[in-house]
């Protein structure tokens, strides 16, 4: 469990880590916004030192450690509770609770496992870039969501660059892995839109709730956020309907192929199973077989299965077969 | 049937079973909160006395009874009414109808058969364990509803893990009971659907009510409650795109498979067929087939059999069928 | 055309049945509740001086002749009016409408013919059983909904059990009606849900309506019978997943004959097929064969022939084909 | 381009054609209600001339002259606006748009060319049936949509009729057409939709609008109109699923008849492929075969043959594909 | 880059091009209503000073920059800021983004590359055509959304073509590219969908906005404007469904193929199998074979063979297989 503190006000900004959390809030910053960060959920009792502190429901103390907690935003009497699902962008899909819980002048942000997702925000402030020390506690917890959320762009487009990969595949009769692989991208999708879709839900609930907490500066940053949420979920759906397309692809040109075979297969039988029959009649032991000796019998057998042969092709061309 | 009653206030609490409804209500708290609980619906004639002292409405009583009730919850003059399923976590999906009644002071709940969902309830009512003493009836009915609730994730993690073993079973050509077992997984589904979605409604009204019966200090529970069981819905919806995924690849792989059958007779049959006929062609007993006097005759027929059959062997490796 | 007339108050109850309308209109209840009902809808006369009596609109008059009407429920100044759709339990689906004219003392009912659905309601009346002798016009018109509502659940539970059926039929190769049974199916519960979804409407509108002819007492039955109705529509949704999983059951199963079929023609052609290629060869006239001549020549060739065979039915094995 | 105007009130009624519109409007009525009928819209001069006498926005203007508008309704200062498809009940699906303007004391109506909608009202009023004359210029509109309204129930009895002749086209295997008509009835409903559905939305409008130019006494006529769309609505909803239905018969049947073929291939090759081969073994010419010269080899022959043929028939048999 | 700035009131106009942003804004009308055209994004420079001149919102300034936006519209103290997508008609489906930042007497619009979607309406204020001059800044807005919302109906139409040469495509079996190029048109009308939808909710967020910047006498533009956007949107649902259609028709004509060419092969296969079977008995050399020597056994065999094939063809015509 990694604990740390980020003072800053208009006028400057610092960076403390601490063993422990009595140390940690010993540094919280009294004129400005703390933003305290922990990362591991496993010290239960340091957590619950916390809720004591800053007056943490216990709810809210549950929805903390239950890791498959879904996305919500919420008011209590003394903050703001928002929890989301980041996505880290180095592994295979694999998501993380952040927690957030925002008071008048703290933002405290739980993490499952130490990560580098805020990185970028801590230099901003730091460096004091943009407009993030001139603002409120509302507006860092905006900017971990937007960071959070940016993530989900660079996931859904790995996601869908390999739907164009998929689409070659699709015609290929030698993939034998294409069905299992496509539904694989179809349940990655599933899971990026379960955590993406309740976090629409959440940002509107955050427009919506004329909490004292969130200052009207904040608005326009909040319907931008919404949007880009909203643009993350459409791209989802699109994805979907491209892989449902993929699929017709597949099914099309795996009928194709067999009709394929069953024609060279209704080409061969056909022409030959008529003529086999014709040569087997003149294999015949019979003692009275007159044709057996005419002269010119062999050449004329041949001369109609030729014909027989031609009048099959023809027919096959007519219908298109070959 | 059998009759309980739990009495608590925040200085104490204790347990009583009856063998009648009177002395029952002989025990009935007079300061504190009561918890009336009725295992089984057969005597109607308790029932009915339960209603006149609490002045429950002949729908209400109805609704108890009748065990295919939809999920609700009512507000009526004197009472709050909830009804909502319990699945048993021990059973095949076996669901049981429980009923509260909750007025000021007093919660009265109904079981179909008596059952153990409410134990850890008791037990914390009984050691003093949380909050559960110091609140109202609202509260006690919340935590029931609360375990009712946290037992439906019990039952969908197992119809869960049933998927991931289905997607093994999808490409197993000897399976012959995938698709009736796999069906019957997705009515388990539905069932389990139409018991939580009406849940949703009920938590909704109790949220928007605005009772005099439902403290403030309830709504966080209520929403965390409500959250709880969007989330089991939303698992629903994503086990029903499972399976539509597993099923797809069981549609595949049949399709696969019936493609690699017909490719093996496609291929068997258009080389021995030409071959077939040509050694019939030489098994007709025509008196003038020079050819069957020719010394080198029967080595050069084999000669021409083996490049047909070369000639076809490419044709096949070049449409990719080998 | 039938005419009659039920009259009642809590003091008591009388029926009366009349030639012709204004003999009926002579008996109406002048403290009391009237029920007038009206049974058969080919005397346009009768039902326009009932019209004129109690002021009823124009649109009511066409909408209760018009038996293709679909459900709904308007407030007109003088009375409510409510039509819906009863289900004839004993026959196959066969729907009749019912008409409802409320005023503040007096209920009219049309039928399009002669039946017994509110035989049940007459006696309570009568009898004067449970509350309907204290209640409103309002009420009793709530009675006659609810048991024309009754009557879907009949017809659903027959619907249903007909489901079931089907999943066996599903699998049963020799089954040449399933397709057109299941469909026919499907088309009942269509029309069954034609005439319940509007219903849902017409509740929901005379819940919201805030009429002064509907008490406040009754919005508790209101809801009850809002939610029988969402019941039965549900059933139909669920009924309808059930028949779709059917349907997966028969298109599967007969795939699955479809590829037996198929390898037991391929496994008895491939095996064949090459042996009888290997007899023909020898069964060709050349004169210089050499193996002909050879005295083991022709136990050599079955044994080969015997390899092939087993060699083919090792390969059939491994692919698991048989 | 044909004129034409109709004046009336409770006392009276005529009818007048024009040649030019300035002639029209001098017919105009005073103190009563006038209806201006232009059929076709190829002289936007005269359109335009109206649109200065009676103030209609250039907009209005616009969509009147746009015949491939949405359906819709607008209130604007001076008018009501209304425009929707009529469809031709004589010819193929063929639509035609209707534009409404109602001010106080006028309806203006514009046709895309000269037909017979609008006979009956025209009867209606000239012969002073039903309330017409006594009404306002609100319920002449009403007349109008509900007698456009009116036709798409024909059209759509005409569709339905034709789904039932589908059902048994699509057991018919040699209907070749089946798949191509049966689209083209899919699409002629989707055209009936996309004029259908908007219009629920400007009924929707219409009743919403509170508008001073509808007065209340034409609310439940609107609502009956609203509620015949809905019907229409439904009534191609519905079809679409029975089309669903139709083509899942057929493509079951297609199936089906493909499982027949296959099965009689299978049964006669598998059957006569190894009694092939065991008359081939017999065929061969080699020098020293014992079973040839034994006396009751040609008949023992024949007996394994039918045994074999017998085993196979039983197997077959009991698969249950004979 | 391009700078161009249009200035107008209803006494006259004129146009101006600008090498750099400064002597751009020197020419801004002061009294009328000025628009400010910029042409290419790669300048952030130039936008960046624009912003700080007319108080623009970082956010703005991202949005107008990230040409991936999803569009939308949006009130900031200042300005309405509007985003949305042109498509450009001569190219294959390239979408360009433009956005809108409207003041009260200024619109600015930036283009992503050099475009002429806008010269009507330039033409239209030069040429004091309609009644351009006489409105506001809103006004123009309006007309800039509504020239690029008429390019979606010309390639709307341009798509909506192609779908009737894919009814004509799906039923030809040489067309092997007909599943990737009916892949190819669904993609583009999702393509299209993502456009269209967002800005049916844009003109929603500006016809409810009730923003002092946008005058009464709009509205009804508005809604035409959002008209037009629901039936562009109507019209990509269609075509999706006509699509879904043709694929229908597709599917339905590859399986009758395939079933056709099963039955040729079924035909010739058991017509020739069991003949062939019959002429191979005799040509076993069993010593003794009494048919053999039979006079007349050849031709009284070719009877039999001739019955047989005339049995197996009268079965055929009878299962309407010929």
């Amino acid at each position: 469990m990694d604990l740390s503190i980020i003072g800053y006000d208009p006028a400057g900004a610092w960076k403390k880590t601490a063993a422990t959390l009595d140390e940690l809030l010993s540094h919280k910053n009294s004129g400005g916004i703390s933003w305290i960060n922990i990362d591991g959920l496993e010290q239960s009792d340091v957590i619950n030192r916390l809720a004591e502190v800053f007056k943490i429901h216990s709810l809210t103390v549950e929805d903390i450690l239950d890791t498959e907690q879904r996305p919500k935003a919420e008011e209590f009497d003394d903050y703001l509770f928002i929890t989301l699902k980041a996505v880290n962008p180095n592994a295979e899909l694999d998501f993380e609770q952040i927690s957030l819980v925002v008071t008048d002048d703290t933002v405290i942000s739980f993490q499952e496992k130490p990560g580098d997702y805020f990185d970028g925000i801590r230099k901003r402030i730091l460096n004091n870039a943009g407009r993030i020390r001139r603002m409120g506690a509302d507006y860092l917890a905006y900017r971990i969501m937007d960071a959070v959320v940016d993530e989900y762009f660079v996931i859904l487009d790995s996601l869908g660059s390999g739907i164009e990969e998929f689409e070659d595949r699709a015609i290929d009769a030698g993939d034998r892995d294409f069905i299992k692989d496509i539904q694989k991208l179809k349940q990655d999708l599933l899971r990026v839109r379960r955590v993406i879709w309740p976090l629409r839900e959440s940002l509107s609930v955050l427009m919506r709730m004329e909490s004292k907490r969130i200052s009207g500066s904040l608005e326009p940053f909040l319907k931008d956020l919404h949007d880009n949420i909203l643009q993350a979920a459409e791209t989802v759906e699109t994805y979907r309907e491209l892989i449902a397309g993929v699929m017709e692809i597949n099914l099309s040109s795996m009928s194709n192929r067999m009709n394929n075979v069953m024609k060279v297969l209704t080409i061969i039988s056909t022409i030959f199973i008529p003529l086999t029959f014709i040569v087997g009649v003149y294999g015949m032991n019979f003692t009275h077989m007159p044709e057996l000796e005419y002269p010119y019998a062999y050449p004329i057998v041949w001369g109609i299965m030729a014909l027989i042969a031609v009048g099959m092709i023809i027919f096959f061309k007519r219908r298109r077969w070959m």
